[in-house]
């Protein structure tokens, strides 16, 4: 940690003011946001407890290395905020939940039943350049299934993925799954190209980017790794092809041994049999760029035309926990970004109005002596509160009621309360529906009775 | 931000194992430990609410400077975690919410109507020494009053943060609010011992510290700040008296003219008023470590005789927000950790049991052909959740049914529901309860209508 000088800090004060914004690349939540955001984590939550999933947290500081073994080394070299402590421990900021999900489950793996199914809400920290959907900190859901190595522990995830996007209104028009495995591609580098150890990483690496390369220099990026013209044009078969054509490129008794394969195949029987198959479709292109997906590996696409684009994916991770020990923890989940979720929700019109509703407003009426006026409106604002009613006071003495009927008309509460002169004699109060803007005088003991 | 070769930490990875243990000082909260956190979480947002606050957030990194300039000394140079990004900006992992929330204020000055009602959750950081009740991450619930410069803000302040401890099931035997006012102690170091201004601040600040000195070391401190043995017996006096004594050490005449005496005398019939005056208490001991702090003051403390400590605070800051820009907007309010609240729950016994209710565990019968007891299974899991259920799947093919009952017995969920041969053939479902032992076989049809 470095050490800094506060008196230089101190004088900067004194002659200019500080910026007002958040740091570059990471959000403010004013309430009208924060409702949204708490909108997609209540959602969130809400489906994987349907699920039997069980939430847990762990620190955003974790020690350096737990990233530096698996991740992958874009995000490792290039993207980790870290930093020594002043006892000079080297740390990072998370950029991402599964590491440190798997050291939690690895500090306690002889005293948790499995089957584990958690899940978990948690802010990452990446340094890229900020761009749409995307930020140098953002939240994400980390949700995985441990100690089942069937493939009905993918099923299920697939189950509460599609279950999550139901929830938020999204239907098979607006969103699909690609999914393939990583064995295929170990069965394709290793046993059919036979590529050298070390290259099949990289090219591994590079495939994954296809997407975002021309056909041109995949081919020279690969040439350069020492693949040959042939072997290229097998690479780009395969990822173009559908399952019935996975044999184009691996011989087929070498695809029936394949447990990535199998697993595919199984998966989509129950995908059919439990009506799901619209939502899935078997795609090689998708591989995804964390070192330790070992099987299986998917990716939620946005099906609209203007922004087709990969919204969060997921993958098995049966080895990862080995970098904490000799544990046996079979692993499967998948994370997902409320950035890009959010644009997703905004570019299908699906996110909601959510406006103040049941809310209640109590004026204070302006010329007071002895509280009296403030008193009442207390008692009837606690009053309400104990019937669990959400109420907004207003404290602030000598303001005229019309600045404070405006402040309630601008902030969209659904009902104002007036104790006034005549309602404080006759122990009464106005009533004002905002939304109706009908008005009523009543007791307030008839106003308590409606209530329930 | 350092560079790291993570060559070096992949060797390291192939010979020895990496630690499961969290950072020192922070906490992994296992589902059992967040389902109490959740409790502490849900508590401070239902009662926030129901005082119509709202809720806000902003990013745990933040320029290092809004810290330096009025956070305190002890916190910013010793307790700070600061490190640059890659582009050289000095940044500071939070170690208070209030500096990032008066600097969002500040960014929408004119666009927000006053007052504003904020309140926040979340991490904080500070480098310290672990302790009981202390870690190097705590969370904290903020709450704020903006836009109301009379006391009825920190009068509602008040009436919030008993609402929150009685929520928590706490009653005026187990706390106690202490309260004073910074405009007592500048008056009596500035008016009536007429210190220096460049003695103040640290007299102030050892007198923060009072309680945890010794009488003759206190003494000595100030001696060395050139106080003499008249002026030190003066402010002995001062911070051991009663509103009353308060004239002891400063004159009436004074005292009549001291915007905080004024104040706090105000507060003190309002809590008569409205049935508060049991919780709270003059304590002009009671000054606060923020530089920030610049009217009324108070702290919460434990009245549990084995542990009678300060579990929150908080004040007026009514100019922090002049760091930012020439900005008149007056602020109350308070921040309470968890870890303070947690070790104050337990200590009463108020922490409340928190099982799974009304959670169900369907069960997969072990010998299965063409998936049919799995979609049997699957579809009443489906079928419960559609009605709000959280429903726990066994899905790991091939278990003895003991073994799920075993889990299931363990893990607490209140229902289990077989689909064995007969229920299959039949059309029924067996329905154990956990806690009662009650087992009966029913149609699917009459144990769904049940459910509603």
């Amino acid at each position: 940690m470095e050490t800094t000088n506060p008196i230089c800090y101190h004088q900067h004060m004194t002659n200019s003011k500080l910026s007002t914004q958040p740091y570059k690349g990471a959000r403010d939540f004013y309430p009208e946001d924060m409702r949204v955001e708490n909108y997609i984590f209540d959602t969130w939550r809400k489906v994987c407890k349907l699920y039997g999933f069980e939430e847990y947290s762990f620190p955003i500081l974790e020690p350096l290395e737990i990233f530096s073994a698996k991740t992958g080394e874009e995000i490792v070299n290039n993207q980790l905020f870290s930093f020594e402590d002043k006892g000079g421990r080297k740390l990072a900021i998370r950029p991402e939940l599964t590491p440190g999900t798997v050291r939690m489950l690895a500090q306690k793996y002889n005293a948790l039943p499995q089957p584990m199914k958690w899940f978990m809400i948690g802010s990452n920290w990446r340094y890229e350049k900020p761009q749409l959907g995307r930020g140098r900190e953002f939240n994400q859901l980390e949700a995985n299934i441990f100690g089942d190595k069937t493939e009905m522990a993918d099923f299920e995830i697939f189950q509460l993925v599609i279950s999550i996007m139901k929830a938020f209104g999204a239907t098979e028009k607006m969103f699909e799954i690609k999914l393939s495995d990583r064995r295929l591609v170990s069965c394709l580098l290793t046993d059919v190209l036979k590529l050298k150890p070390e290259i099949i990483d990289k090219t591994r690496r590079m495939m994954d980017k296809r997407s975002k390369v021309s056909a041109e220099n995949f081919a020279l990026t690969l040439k350069d790794y020492g693949l040959d013209t042939k072997q290229i044009e097998l690479i780009e078969i395969f990822l173009s092809g559908t399952l019935e054509e996975l044999s184009k490129t691996i011989p087929q008794k070498l695809l029936e041994q394949n447990e990535g394969y199998q697993t595919i195949k199984r998966l989509f029987t129950l995908f059919k049999q439990n009506n799901m198959a619209q939502y899935l479709r078997f795609d090689p292109a998708v591989i995804r760029g964390f070192d330790y997906s070992d099987g299986l590996v998917y990716e939620l696409f946005d099906k609209n035309p203007i922004n087709k684009r990969s919204i969060f994916g997921g993958e098995r991770f049966d080895k990862l926990i080995g970098i904490f020990g000799d544990f046996d923890l079979p692993a499967t989940g998948f994370a997902m970004g409320d950035y890009t979720l959010y644009e997703f929700l905004k570019g299908w019109n699906l996110l909601p109005k959510l406006n103040q509703t049941d809310t209640y407003f109590v004026t204070l009426w302006p010329t007071d002596e002895d509280n009296k006026f403030l008193n009442a409106s207390l008692e009837i604002s606690q009053t309400l509160r104990n019937k669990g009613k959400e109420v907004f006071s207003w404290l602030t003495p000598n303001t005229k009621l019309e600045k404070q009927l405006r402040y309630a008309d601008k902030k969209n509460y659904s009902c104002v309360i007036i104790i006034g002169q005549d309602e404080l004699k006759n122990s009464t109060v106005t009533v004002k529906n905002l939304q109706s803007q009908k008005q009523e005088t009543k007791s307030i003991e008839s106003f308590i009775k409606e209530l329930e």
